[in-house]
C-alpha cells in the first residue's frame, strides 16, 4: 500500500495524504534528519510531538555503524531507534562522495572507504537497494551518482546516464512485495535538457516516488528554482516528489509552489545546535547581547513545548555555560518550527489562499 | 511552612514527608544537580518524571554566570528554569575552594577570582544567605569553610570555629518571613570532637535542618560512615538532616540507615555521560562489547521512559557514534534509577523490612 491522494492544489503547489504502510503522512511533509538513526538531541517522543511524521534515516552512515546485521537483528530501523512513524532513508551515493576522500567510481559500483575506520567497501546499485531493505525503511533511494556544482557538460552527462542504468539495476533488486518502495533520483546537474532527460527515463522506468537530487550543491539559488520549475513539471501528478536536502523555511515554501510533496534538510538542528532559532519573525541568534534579559519565548507565534516553558534569557544563559539542554531546546523548537511552516501550508493550500500567502513569504522572510 | 514528619522509622532510618512553601517532599529524597539551573541533558518535565521532587542548583555558579540580578528579574530560579518542585542551592565555599585557585580566607570571608572571567570578588557569609535568598531558593545553606582531608588538627578547628561564627551571620542576614530556609552545614573535618562540638554548636544555634559537609572529600569510606554516625546521632530528630555530595547506590543506602532524609550527588548524571549505567544488578559500562547485540533494556528491573524504549545496542551504538541522545538517556535512567532506589527505601523503611534489605543490599551490591 503506497498511495497519493491530493485533496487540493494551489497552483502548482498540492495538499495530500501519503498512505504508506508505516501510516498516513501529510504532504507537502518536512522530514527531521536522523543521520545515525537518531534526530541529533530529540527523543522519538519529542519528535513525534513536533509534528514529525517521517525522519530521515542515512543507509551510508548505518550500513557503516552499527552495520546492517545488528540493526536486522534488532528488529529493523523503527524498532531500533523506537520510532513509529515513517522512515525514509538516504542510499549513500552523496554521502560517500563527500565524506570518502578515495572513493571510485566505475560502471559496477562505487569503492570507497570508511570515514569512520578507513576498511575498504564496495556499494553496487542492487547492493545499495539489498541494505535499505534489509535496514526495514518504508521509503528508500536508488544509488545515484552525485553531480558536483561546476562540473563539465560531459561529467554532468556521463554521471547522469550511469545513474539510470543504477536506477534500472536498483529496481531489480527490490522485492515491492514487503511494501517498502524504492523512489528514482532524478540528477541532470544544471544541463536543462539533461534534468529533462532525467525526468523523462526515470518516469519511464516508473518508480512509486521521485527524488530531486543534485540540487542546492552550490549553485546559486535561482539556478536551482530553474531546475526544480522544469523537474517537477515532468513528473507524474500521482506520485509524490521529494526534493533532496533543502533547505531554509523560504526554500521550503518555495518548493512547495513547485510541487513538491517531501522535504528533509538538517539545517533546524545544525542551526540549533549552533544556537540559531528559526521563528514566524526570521532567524534569531540567541548569542546577541540583547536577549540577556529577555523574558520572552523563541518565538512568540510558536506553541512548542520550548517556547511554552522557556525564556530567551533562560536559554542564552544555557547555551553560554556549554549546557546540553540549551542545543537540545534549540533543536526541537526549530524542527517544531519546521513542522508548522509545513502545516501552515497545508492549510494555505486547502483555504485556497496559498499563493498569496506563499508571495509573501517568501517576499519577507528573512532566512 | 517548613515542616518534617516522621511517619515511619527502622533503627535510625526515617520515612517522613517534609512540608516546604514548594510542596511536599517524600522523604529520605535523592537531588539531581543542576549546578547551572539545568539538570545536565533534562527538560524539567523529564526531571520530574524520573520521580525527581527536589533538586540542587549551585549559587557560586550562578552567582558569577547569568548573575543574580538577572534569574531575580526573570522571576527567581523556580520561573527561570521552569521547574515547579522544590530547589535547594549550595552556598557556594565549597566552588570557591575547589574552583577559583586564588582564594583568600579572612574572617571577613572569602575573596576569589571567577573560574569563568577571572575577574575579583568578595563572598561574606551575609551575602552569601542574601544571594540565595534572591535567587529565590527554597533551602540554602550557610557559607562555610570546606576542610581538606589530610588538613592538621589546627586547620580543622580554625575552619571549623570560623564556619560556626559564618553560621551566626548568615542567621542574622536571613529573612524567614519569605518562607525559604536556612540550614547550618556541620564541619569538623575527621576529628571526632571537632564534629561532636560543630553539630552542638549548630543545634544551639538552632537552624529549620542540618546539613553534614565536609565528608566523602577524599577520605576512606569506612571514615566517612564514623563521622556520619557520630552526627547525625546529636541532631534533633524533627529536623531533616541532608548529607552534601553523597554518593553512590550503597552510600545512599548506608546514609539512610544513620539518618540521613536528603542526598544529592552529580554521579547520576556525570556517570552517565561517561557511558555507564546504574541498574538494579550494578554498574553496566555500556561500552563493552558484549553490549553490542544486547536487545534487553539497560535495566530489566526499571520502568524509566529509557528502558521502556531502547535496547543496550542502540544506546551503545549512540554512544559510539557520540550522539547526544545517548548522554541523555543515560542521565535520565540514572537519576530514574536513584529515585527509584529512594523511593524503595521508603517502601522499605514503611513496610518495617528496611534493615534487613539494607543489610543485603549494602552487601550485595557493586557500585
Amino acid at each position: 500500500m503506497f498511495q497519493l491522494t491530493i485533496h487540493a492544489n494551489a497552483g502548482r503547489a498540492r495538499r495530500g495524504v501519503l498512505a504508506m504502510r508505516a501510516g498516513n503522512i501529510d504532504t507537502p511533509t518536512f522530514m527531521p534528519v536522523g543521520t545515525q538513526a537518531s534526530v541529533k538531541s530529540l527523543t522519538p517522543e519529542q519528535v513525534r510531538q513536533t509534528g514529525a511524521q517521517i525522519i530521515l534515516n542515512n543507509a551510508y552512515h548505518l550500513y557503516l555503524r552499527p552495520g546492517v546485521e545488528l540493526i536486522e537483528r534488532l528488529g529493523g530501523l523503527h524498532r531500533f531507534q523506537a520510532w513509529d512513524g515513517g522512515i525514509l532513508t538516504d542510499s549513500g551515493g552523496y554521502q560517500i562522495f563527500s565524506l570518502s576522500p578515495l572513493h571510485k567510481v566505475s560502471e559496477e559500483g562505487l569503492a570507497f572507504k570508511s570515514h569512520i575506520d578507513g576498511s575498504a567497501h564496495f556499494m553496487t546499485p542492487e547492493k545499495a537497494v539489498e541494505v535499505q531493505q534489509r535496514l526495514g525503511a518504508d521509503i528508500f533511494m536508488s544509488f545515484d551518482q552525485p553531480i558536483p556544482w561546476g562540473a563539465t557538460h560531459e561529467q554532468t552527462a556521463e554521471a547522469t546516464q550511469r545513474t539510470h542504468r543504477w536506477a534500472l539495476r536498483g529496481k531489480s533488486a527490490w522485492r515491492p512485495e514487503t511494501g517498502q518502495v524504492l523512489f528514482g533520483i532524478v540528477q541532470g546537474g544544471f544541463a536543462e535538457e539533461l534534468r529533462r532527460e532525467s525526468a523523462e527515463t526515470l518516469v519511464a522506468t516508473d518508480f512509486p516516488g521521485y527524488s530531486i537530487g543534485g540540487l542546492s550543491v552550490g549553485e546559486p539559488k535561482e539556478v536551482m528554482w530553474e531546475m526544480l520549475d522544469l523537474v517537477t513539471a515532468l513528473l507524474p501528478q500521482e506520485k509524490p516528489r521529494y526534493l533532496m536536502g533543502v533547505g531554509t523555511p523560504t526554500d521550503l515554501v518555495r518548493g512547495v509552489r513547485l510541487g513538491v510533496d517531501m522535504f528533509d534538510c538538517v539545517l533546524p538542528t545544525r542551526m540549533g545546535r549552533n544556537g540559531t532559532a528559526f521563528t514566524w519573525e526570521g532567524r534569531l541568534n540567541l548569542r546577541n547581547a540583547q536577549y540577556e534579559m529577555d523574558a520572552g519565548p523563541l518565538d512568540p507565534h510558536c506553541s512548542c513545548a520550548v517556547c511554552r516553558s522557556f525564556s530567551r534569557a533562560y536559554l542564552r544563559h544555557l547555551l553560554k555555560a556549554g549546557e546540553i539542554l540549551a542545543i537540545h531546546s534549540l533543536s526541537y523548537h526549530n524542527v517544531a518550527f519546521y513542522e508548522q511552516l509545513m502545516s501552515r501550508m497545508r492549510e494555505q493550500i486547502t483555504a485556497g489562499t496559498f499563493t498569496e500567502w506563499a508571495e509573501q513569504f517568501v517576499r519577507d522572510y528573512r532566512d
